[in-house]
């Protein structure tokens, strides 16, 4: 007579996950830790890159005597000066906080960065889509591209785009860093 | 002579945290309860919203003639055309969830209509953003309404807003959904 013998799972040992429990307030592991976030020297180096492209895009548009004539390009001239206002003040806040080496993490901070980030980063996206609507239609469907600067509103278009493309992880990452805490 | 009494703070029980967690399994409290995330009836009216402005949008701009001669309003029918069809299998989906009495919380999942919900939304923003440059620089700066379907073009761009409006807060409730498990 075979008597099933009551198999016997070994409780398996609790893994220590209180290992950096003692040095919590100094470091807290995981997500954030990841450069891009705020007082992170990746934070620093995406807000000098929307800074950047958002100045130089400016100066390109303004270095063409037509631009006021279209709505999108003036539009895509106060959204851009908007992105460098803010990446401005946002380089400053980093490189203060990287230089007395305190982390950007209160809550309040960076709720704000992420509805900033949010509202900045949607209006550049949308003045460089509708820059780049109406440069598509000056160069390729009307093709008049003699009568106007494509290359200086192309340039600024794809200068603006690089402008968000800096923007964009700077509001993800914050977004994310705000939810997982 | 006065003696300063030492002041007794009481020590404040704690609150019982642990409340629901005889019935976690079945219902998890916190942000996994709101409405719009997948699998709610909320998320399931903004898919419904999506779809339905989506596809209005792309009937309104079927019934102008000259919409291929722009590449913008191209643009826009492809997004709108991308985005019903998401909208649409999603829709599906939360009926499923509601019908059979399922949550979508499974973490690939939500990833997955995080992620879709990102691409298609931003495309259906930069469309939107693209054609509104166009008809503001029909309508506005060249006052060539006469020679165009303005109302058309108009319409159909304000509904593809209205369905990026619906696709945002699906977007940011899963990507809120994702970072907080």
């Amino acid at each position: 007579m075979n008597v099933s013998q009551g198999a016997v799972h070994p409780v398996e040992e609790p893994t220590p996950q209180t290992e950096g429990a003692a040095n919590a307030p100094l470091h807290r592991v995981g997500m954030k830790d990841l450069q891009g976030m705020p007082g992170t020297i990746g934070g620093l180096v995406l807000r000098v890159s929307q800074l950047l492209s958002a100045v130089v895009a400016l100066s390109v548009m303004a270095t063409t005597s037509d631009f006021p004539s279209v709505t999108a390009f003036c539009y895509l001239v106060a959204a851009a000066g908007l992105q460098s206002v803010w990446s401005f003040v946002l380089a400053i806040v980093d490189a203060y906080a990287l230089l007395v080496g305190r982390r950007l993490q209160n809550s309040r901070v960076v709720s704000l960065f992420a509805v900033g980030d949010g509202i900045t980063s949607t209006l550049t996206f949308a003045s460089a889509c509708a820059s780049a609507g109406i440069t598509v239609l000056i160069s390729n469907d009307l093709g008049a591209c003699g009568k106007n600067h494509c290359a200086e509103f192309e340039t600024a278009t794809a200068l603006v785009f690089l402008s968000w493309f800096g923007a964009l992880p700077s509001f993800l990452l914050n977004f994310w860093s705000l939810a997982s805490k």
